[in-house]
């Protein structure tokens, strides 16, 4: 006896297998027209056409609605103090990112709100966060430290995270990212704060077993590829995966740094250079592209199109963060993704869902509707996909599954995409 | 007696005065932190600081937040049958729009599904639609006809405008645009089709008052600038108020049509001229901005930044339609027109506010929080207006109070903006 049966989907949409599609594949979807999906011990059970002989416990009748795997948010900076819309007008004004860097603003304003805020204050608006997300289909996240850089305030951050994921239904896959920028108190003496990240953060984060992943910021201004391969080099010894935000401001090796220490991922990339493209795609890194960050900040965007073209498997994430993408909304990242970086509908779908579970070590058990996946679902008030996308602008999530769990529910919109005048 | 107070105002940010406010003064709107607004018979009976002596039957604690006029979305297309989700592809892939109309896709193939709809199936989506923009801040819409293109169906659309007008709290401001699209059956005889236009449905549409206004699509494949101006000329003899689509796909003369017919507004002005930009400053006319459309369609976005430089004033709506723009989110515009069109959160408020109210003849009773006008009202969950621009892609309206009456309400996100790790 299953435990939930989704019955009468119109189309269920989802990308197969365990590993990020790559060129071509990233595109080819396996649509099912009528189906049903049953969920048992909060895993699908089974997932395809009809649903005659599925007994259940409880019946979700979908009303001929499109479903597709939960979303995943790949990459955000989820748990900060305070927020920086005093920089807006600034930036609004031109002034370059560096700058303000420079100038005691960004990044570092939040590190200092970050290290005075309490762990239950960072809790508690994080749950705020997590479920406006829930609430656009987000069934997992990515959260990165970095706005601690200092012992205490990493693990912090860290602990903060790992309560949420406690006490909220959407997944989180912690990413420590003390190598996010030089903290003041170390200003001119940036060696010794990679000697503190590589010989005292970076363990005492491993031992507590905080995080997953060890994200670094490697960019001009930032941390050079020597130290970010140092700090990749001491988080490999300690059994983290790695990440590499590369390549956003400027090419400046980000890319091949990501490719040549097997990262799972390298992020952002508006920048990479034809040679980190093709480097990115011959070591499996997925290309995690956050084009709301381009779109806030007025930049180009990452280049997903030829990445996909080159045989990249490419995510599409948030970078919710309060500087650079105070964004919370994968849906208006894959509506980008689709309008301005020029992925179709398939390949978005793709890009939030299996792929940005491939940047995240999770592609064998999330990111696609299989027998044995976790039941992470949404039902969207759509017919199709390219509804989907062609409704910008409205969240259309309208009842989201997570381990076989309905979290978020809210009443179809009367006649919003049945066949008015189409009788 | 007060009916309602709204006080614990952080920071009450309104336009003033019953006109649309041109060049400088579009982005001088008042800010009273720490204020109150009292509503007594639907009408805003105090604005200002403080709240002390004011007595209310009921009492709104807005726990700080912002407090802005209600937002006025003064384009839409509301009532239609259909979707077009399927030209999405084809249009991803690079198709021109004048293409598709050609191939009787387009807002032809939206004429077919609407005619064949029912008045009743009309409503009952529209008023889906409307409570989605009643969420997001709107209290007040223009909507167009233009989907019927005949006698029978014109009307049954501005029936359909009436009846939703009647039946839920957004205040709709109804406008007749038969001349939309030249009908299938009056392929090769568009002059017969002007000549019904100006001899049998205005007549009937004047007759039964269901229009304010009378729009035209003043472009090169839609009407001439000649047509346009008889049109025009009909529907001012019949008492109705006029405005036009101008230059959205050329430089056409449609500004200055507009300007020369005396018309309240003009919509979409992507390519007009600066020859036409000064003609409309000169007329007094709004530019409506619809900086949705633009970016759903991959193209330029109008001079909004100039035309506010050069003395217009300039609105801000949605053009929410089947085809170029199925984005319903008045907020969405209004990030795009701030993110990407130049114009500062001030002018962008007045933009979709007071400017909105004075496209569709409306500046004497909404668009600003002042003493008699309508008690259009949205709390923000934002503590100041660059944190609503800031926020992109949340929905950030929290209470909507229309005429007086609340009615839209959600609790706070806890801790969304409060000042954690600001103690």
């Amino acid at each position: 006896m299953l435990d939930l049966l989704l019955s009468n989907i119109g189309l269920l949409v989802t990308p197969r297998g365990a590993k990020a599609r790559a060129g071509q594949q990233q595109g080819s979807v396996s649509s099912t027209a009528r189906a049903a999906v049953g969920i048992e011990g909060g895993k699908i059970a089974y997932a395809g056409p009809g649903c005659a002989g599925l007994a259940a416990r409880q019946t979700l009748d979908c009303g001929g609605a499109l479903v597709t795997p939960g979303l995943v948010d790949a990459h955000t900076h989820l748990v900060f103090g305070g927020w920086r819309q005093d920089e807006f007008a600034l930036r609004q004004g031109g002034a370059p990112y560096m700058d303000v860097l420079r100038a005691g603003g960004g990044i570092l304003s939040t590190v200092a709100r970050t290290r005075v805020a309490g762990l239950g204050e960072l809790v508690a608006r994080g749950k705020g966060f997590l479920g406006e997300m829930l609430g656009f289909g987000v069934t997992t996240a990515e959260a990165k430290s970095g706005y601690g850089l200092d012992l205490e305030n990493e693990l912090k951050q860290l602990r903060a995270i790992r309560e949420l994921g406690d006490q909220q239904p959407v997944t989180l896959v912690p990413t420590f990212m003390g190598a996010h920028a030089v903290p003041a108190e170390f200003s001119g003496r940036r060696e010794a704060y990679v000697a503190l990240v590589c010989d005292k953060i970076l363990p005492a984060v491993a031992e507590e077993r905080l995080a997953k992943f060890c994200d670094v910021f490697c960019e001009d201004g930032a941390f050079t590829v020597a130290e970010s391969r140092a700090v990749l080099a001491r988080a490999a010894e300690l059994g983290m995966g790695l990440k590499a935000h590369a390549d956003e401001l400027a090419a400046g090796g980000g890319a091949e740094l990501a490719a040549e220490m097997g990262c799972v991922s390298a992020e952002h990339l508006i920048h990479a250079s034809d040679a980190g493209i093709r480097a990115l795609a011959g070591s499996g890194a997925v290309a995690v592209a956050l084009p709301c960050t381009s779109f806030f900040l007025g930049k180009p965007f990452a280049r997903a199109r030829q990445m996909v073209d080159e045989g990249l498997a490419v995510a599409v994430a948030t970078d919710f963060n309060p500087g650079s993408c105070p964004c919370l909304n994968l849906q208006l990242a894959m509506s980008l993704a689709c309008l301005r970086c020029g992925l179709t509908p398939a390949e978005t779908l793709t890009a939030a869902t299996l792929n940005g579970a491939a940047a995240i070590g999770l592609a064998s058990r999330i990111g696609s509707i299989e027998a044995g996946k976790d039941a992470d679902i949404v039902v969207w008030d759509a017919p199709d996909l390219d509804y989907l996308f062609y409704r910008l602008g409205s969240n259309l999530a309208r009842t989201v599954v997570k381990a076989g769990a309905v979290c978020a529910d809210r009443p179809a919109q009367p006649n919003g995409w049945r066949r008015c005048g189409q009788a």
